[in-house]
């Protein structure tokens, strides 16, 4: 298969639909829906809603029953984004090559604009066709992995960990395992619910995600120190500049690609359990997290 | 029935199990983990998770079956005060008689607090013990009733009205049905549909939640010139002060309070439909909107 096509294709589908699952216009705080729209489409490589599809391809599901959870998926992540750019938390002025949310509109829209994708995604989840059992039991995955035991405990961390010299090996890979690694995870084992996978095969969904989640974070210190500017479409060097204790402070930036690439490696063998043909996309995913320039 | 205790009893019901629906203490960044007890704990009337228990036993529901949902409506609340009171909204430092949680912890930690209390909402209700059915009911209700087609579209409206001196009473009305009416009424309507109340039961209760919330408002901006800052447990006079127009400029005092006696009268006779001895808590309530100083 050619990975490159398959991303462009399944980004380009999932770009097409995102704004769909906005509701319409209101008459009045247009800047709102303006401000998430724009936060929504202004770019992204859309790996969590393409886990998300790919999961539930694995094990047997379609498509379309996934892609409200994969469109929900990049709603979380996309709030996740406009808050963390806000100057009270990383001050980050440019995301996706384009202005953040905040520098875009202003401080509190861009607050009000994250709330707004959080709270829809949920809208999404509860009001997609799929069964209820099945929403209710993807509603608690993902909220579970965006919330306080996950994503949002993963950033309050990284942010207590900043400008600290002390940082342990243990401490950075708990943020990392929640900010980043949690919404991966979760992506891929969603889609293996909603596509009604087997207990044995949501657990090795379960278990690529976490590998390739942690792949995915030491790439991104890596990138931080070696990653051009134009290709990643955010600052270069930020992590230098506030002195934050990073993977490659601890691995150096070999080492870290090393331990990047055997995560990969594991999380591919987790993969064994599904058909040669089916686990073909994911174990490309894999792969593509740790070559992957941006 | 003598309604101070019964909102005092309810009130220490809430106040007694809001905490048991938080997830254990984290390893790290605990700091999270305060800002949101602190932020749930520190006070408040608990008037929606109030209304949700009266909805669901006025429709003959039993009070366990909608905990739940109560907590997770106060949790939703507290986000959205928690947010409002940031520097880059409405710059608020007390709150409840307390330090706003951005002033007793940092900004960062409040924008995350918020996030988590949000996100924590919807982890509850899909996690609960009720039959998928009604939870994906609840979580569609409420997650409309908060987001960018609710609470959140108000609060923007509201921010983008400050000191524009043309605002209509459209324009008003429409802030707050959204900022405040939308989660009061999801609140009684909710407790309703938990309590498995019949369309028309459902109906009346979201036509008494739209009516006291609307009450509810226009009280908030009375009590914003004439009200006792020790009593209210906010600052006073903040409206006048930022020359926001609120629903006093329309109707001055007096002519404010009769409008909101009106809609209370309203909402009371929506309540007909039910059992008499069953409605009275909601009929009290109704008119402690109007009546209350704080």
């Amino acid at each position: 298969m050619d990975l490159k096509r398959y991303l462009e294709e399944k980004k380009a589908f999932i770009d097409k639909v995102l704004v769909d699952y906005l509701p319409e216009e209101p008459p009045f705080g247009r800047r709102l829906y303006d401000a998430v729209k724009y936060s929504l489409t202004v770019g992204g490589k859309r790996l969590r809603p393409i886990l998300c599809l790919a999961g539930c391809e694995v094990v047997g599901g379609e498509q379309k029953d996934a892609l409200p959870v994969a469109v929900a998926l990049e709603m979380i992540h996309t709030y996740s984004l406009v808050h963390d750019d806000l100057p009270a938390m990383d001050n980050d002025t440019l995301r996706r090559g384009h202005p953040t949310t905040w520098k875009n509109f202003n401080e509190a829209t861009a607050i009000l604009a994250g709330d707004a994708l959080l709270n829809r995604a949920f809208e999404v989840l509860s009001e997609c066709s799929l069964d209820s059992d099945l929403k209710v039991k993807v509603i608690s995955e993902i909220g579970r992995a965006a919330g306080m035991l996950g994503m949002v405990l993963g950033q309050q961390c990284d942010m207590e960990a900043e400008g600290r010299k002390d940082v342990s090996l243990k401490e950075l890979e708990f943020i990392h395992r929640h900010k980043t690694g949690a919404l991966i995870t979760a992506s891929v084992v969603s889609g293996g619910i909603v596509g009604r996978g087997s207990k044995e095969e949501i657990e090795a969904l379960r278990n690529y995600g976490q590998l390739i989640g942690y792949a995915f974070q030491i790439i991104d210190d890596v990138l931080d120190v070696v990653g051009d500017e134009s290709k990643i479409g955010k600052n270069v060097g930020s992590d230098i500049k506030k002195g934050k204790i990073t993977f490659v402070t601890f691995y150096g930036i070999e080492g870290a690609k090393k331990k990047a690439e055997e995560a990969v490696t594991r999380a591919v063998k987790s993969l064994e359990i599904f058909e040669e043909e089916k686990r073909e996309p994911l174990e490309r995913i894999a792969c593509f997290i740790v070559e992957r320039e941006y």
